[in-house]
């Protein structure tokens, strides 16, 4: 049995399945053949532990030995050190690939999920609109020059960019057809595959 | 001549003056006792060299030799490997700075930075206030049991998070003492005061 543990809800309803962010630890651990393991936390009543464990009362948290990491962009910074295939070892490509990895979570998904959040809130006039096509512009235009965000090649920077932008909503205006083809080469992969299909599986057997 | 070079603008208007996120990795290097120099690029036509380095059009970046890595989350987190005064090396301790850090930008700053854009905006029914409360409720419940995010000491996961709460608008809603009291510490720190006042200084400097 391995150490490495991703904690996930027990049960979500239909909507977020298949993007509850267990996903993203899920998939690196794939990747990268790390052994891991799933459990389950309660969806409703959450409990002290929960909190205790992600003061948010979110999920996923990861535990690993006498280690216990919330945070989905945490956790893959912490798979990223047991695994070179996440994060090249060499201080240039691991910068990139950091670097990368900071911009998906805090200037994509900064605007692009309070964005979706509004989008669903039903607001007739978003005022994340602009500022979310202009930081999807400059992706596209990066990603127009090359295939991979970091280093020439597969990176957790190439993960979590690709988990930000694959939500469709967010890629439903405008036409960026090198972030089109780039999700869709990034959600090929088997590991996001066999991920995906896992955490459905997961979700639809406490159903 | 330090190697580790922060690239921020040469100037900007006055309402952004203590807040441009270089202040982050001034104030890193300074609670580190990491030698740094400050250098300037335009503000106003920014170049292709520009976008070479930070592909959003931001401020700032930093180059460590031939390392250049934009995003100021990534930029302490480069910094951190290089001081342990800023990160545990102990693995508990670590993951505890790290997710922190990651929590700061991914669960504080991801609604807080979209809502002051809204307020800015001048949106009158702000829709992630609900949100953004919620949040800071967290962070209250964490900081009123403990006085450090992690390790039981100051880390950079207190620096971004301290960066993150104290605009403040973020803090002009709700009761919250214990965010506070927390945000009145850590900008009272002495790496703190210099990294403003240095600031405030280069933007002086190019009225």
């Amino acid at each position: 049995m391995s150490d490495l543990t991703i904690w996930t809800y027990d049960w979500v309803p239909e909507m977020p399945r298949g993007f509850v962010r267990d996903l993203r630890l899920r998939w690196a651990c794939e990747e990268a053949g790390l052994p891991y393991q799933v459990k389950s936390t309660p969806f409703k009543d959450k409990g002290t532990e929960h909190f205790e464990h992600q003061p948010f009362g979110q999920a996923p948290w990861l535990t690993d030995g006498d280690i216990s990491i919330f945070e989905s962009g945490a956790g893959l910074l912490h798979l990223a050190r047991k695994s070179e295939k996440l994060m090249p070892r060499d201080p240039v490509g691991g910068a990139e690939a950091l670097q990368w990895t900071i911009a998906a979570l805090n200037s994509v998904e900064m605007v692009s999920v309070p964005w979706w959040f509004l989008e669903m809130s039903g607001a007739e006039d978003n005022g994340l609109t602009g500022w979310l096509e202009s930081r999807l512009d400059h992706v596209e235009r990066v990603l127009n020059e090359r295939d991979w965000l970091a280093a020439g090649r597969f990176t957790v920077a190439d993960l979590i960019m690709a988990d930000v932008l694959r939500v469709e909503k967010v890629r439903a205006f405008g036409d960026r057809p090198a972030t089109e083809a780039y999700v869709a080469r990034m959600t090929e992969r088997p590991a996001f595959r066999k991920a995906h299909a896992d955490q459905m599986a997961h979700f639809a057997a406490a159903d």
